[in-house]
């Protein structure tokens, strides 16, 4: 219980600080308007470590459905405790969305832009194809997890690693990213997407749900393959 | 008394690089002009960990009245020394902004853009709207104070804090700071503001006091709210 | 063995990483399109990082010919191991490059410039001066190698040196790579140039064979002239 | 004998590096051409903590003049020492100009802009006005001195000294930088402007000796009066 509070918790924090950069980035009138990819890549990287240092006490801090079923596929997780991870996951992500709502108030009337509104919340490719997005979010989430993995055998001094995950974070969104804006995260996505979905927000169009699937299977394989490749090696 | 001094040097170090950032990026023919929000961002987040390090042997270095007093708020500060903390971060965020304007003498003449200039020195909104302005000074504030006290529970290698703390910096401004230039500490912002008014800066305009009243009540709010909300978690 | 297994999957990760970021600021259509040589230069340094840290519980990591062989040119390194590691390297260079153009894979057909695409494999000089490129990825390499020595004298924390060899990347890059774009590592050339040949890339053009020797010649004399640098020193 | 050969490989390594960065964003056809002041403030950054980081098991890596004579002031440094010191810091400048001459051989030729190419090697002011401009150089060594002070009464991580350092001049270089282009190290400025005057550089105009005293004198006053204020304190 006091672990799934801290995924609630920490996803919030995630998503809060994530989502965040995107608007400051994307929306008409923000001091931060233009700031690009740059911008993007270390803010997400700092929300991720930002969103387990706030809650590393309380648990594991996934944060991540991706992370916590790959764990589980390996024996390093629960499977019971699965469905309660994802759900605080869930719920924290679509709070923070809101909460990210909330904080730009007056700059969605200010942008017109229905594809920027939507991808302060949520991912969207940038070429719409589905096999080679779906690809994408794999190979993302691939190295995420097998990385992960590779931290907790190798000899970060222990209070780092969560610099170490936000780094990892910033280096997929540089070289990854490009191409679906990288999810590889289901909660990341689907929870903001549903903040989206069901927000007054101004100026807002639809949700895009017929890409949904992609940014959560693609994941949640792509992180099952890796932690299951990283279990191959001595 | 020591521990005032502290907080004295370590906000007027802070106050001088952070708004030196802002000055560099802002003012006409600086060599940094253009460098944006990135640089901001960056810059700020530097000025908080080099004003930790250069105060946090003589003292706790809070820097910031919002941080003193939600710590009041939830008995981890004495009552007692936060006017003397208060006074002494004014002070030296009064000092950081003279040396400011003396850093970059030349370059207020060759500047025409009042809000640039006041900028430099104090925060303003991107979209005048009270309301939504207060909230997010509140939110960064809330999410500065909340991880602050995270951070204390967590397992940075004691040494590091300094620079968990100026990542922190560069989170919110990168990911909160797009609507009102993220304050989230009212001496950083009403000590430049004084100096602002009672300073002979070269083509300055009204130090706008009309708004000054939000980065100091949203942060104090925001800090103590978020304190407390910390206390309620296991 | 393990440990070339180790070389074969950080050279891969770090090739991955590494060529993917160029690629996501190079390719059209890309979200990371026009970040920029700042963008280049922190990616792969990250990668880097990133690729010794995946690597580094199985083996020592070099993930670099010039490494390997600077290393056993002053009696650090067994030459009797430096062709397998040669072999691995280059093995997963290649495979990272492959992975590189799948993940980018609608974004051949949508990129018309040639140069680009194979700049996204393999580096190629500013301005073709055989002898003067040769010296740029002769003093880059010098600069890493001896750096990477001294690195080993100093006092890292143990866990940190993943992130100091990235920081090191970084620097050669902002700083000594606007010439040649820094290959100072032939498997990271070569194995991405054979892949570039090889693969059926839209839009591709040839793979400038004719240049490929100086990335490869270049950090191999300038990693053995920097490691027995280092040993002439007390 | 050995700590003035630290100072000497330190100091060539932080202007290889140093002006490298300059060189790679100013000069034409560089491909970091461009990437402007957060590549130069980042990239001075990382050349002083691998200059710091490859000397640092020699000595005790101050490769900056004022840095030297501000310790000798307060009594943390013998005075008999200084002048090798110094020597050696000057001599490793002027080497680190020299081997950025060949690295960039090629782009000299291709850049008309006679201000760019002094830039590369020295510093000058974005507004030539003595009082202010020496004011700068005072201020910014001040801060480097007090700040350089205070770490080793911190509690930095042993091993991450040269990055907290290299920080503290990435902030200098924001919040500081822009007025002047932070010499604030006698021997950064003096070794190259020396190269500049005497290497057969294509393009090159005039070494601007008028100036040359503000980046000597100026830091090695503040750094002197940054080291006693530091000694007045608890």
């Amino acid at each position: 219980m006091t672990q799934a509070l801290g995924e609630f918790i920490g996803t919030f924090i995630l998503v809060l600080l994530g989502d965040g950069v995107v608007a400051g980035v994307s929306l008409n009138k923000s001091k931060a308007q233009g700031a690009g990819w740059i911008a993007i890549a270390i803010g997400w990287g700092l929300a991720v470590t930002l969103g387990v240092y706030t809650s590393a006490y309380l648990g594991p801090a996934h944060l991540n459905p991706a992370v916590t079923i790959g764990f589980a596929a390996i024996g390093k997780f629960p499977w019971s405790s699965v469905i309660p991870f994802i759900i605080a996951q869930m719920a924290g992500a679509f709070l923070g969305a809101v909460v990210v709502w909330l904080q730009y108030y007056p700059h969605w009337a200010e942008t017109k832009d229905q594809a920027a509104i939507l991808g302060t919340f949520a991912t969207g490719p940038a070429i719409r194809k589905p096999w080679a997005n779906f690809l994408s979010e794999f190979v993302g989430t691939f190295v995420l997890v097998f990385a992960l993995l590779a931290f907790t055998r190798g000899k970060w001094t222990a209070g780092l690693n969560p610099i170490g995950v936000g780094l990892l974070i910033t280096a997929i969104g540089f070289s990854l990213g490009g191409t679906t804006g990288y999810a590889i995260n289901p909660a990341r996505d689907l929870g903001p997407r549903l903040a989206h979905a069901v927000l007054p927000i101004a100026n807002k169009g639809d949700s895009d749900w017929g890409y949904s699937w992609i940014p959560i299977v693609g994941p949640i394989l792509g992180g099952i393959v890796g932690a299951v490749c990283f279990t191959l090696l001595p």
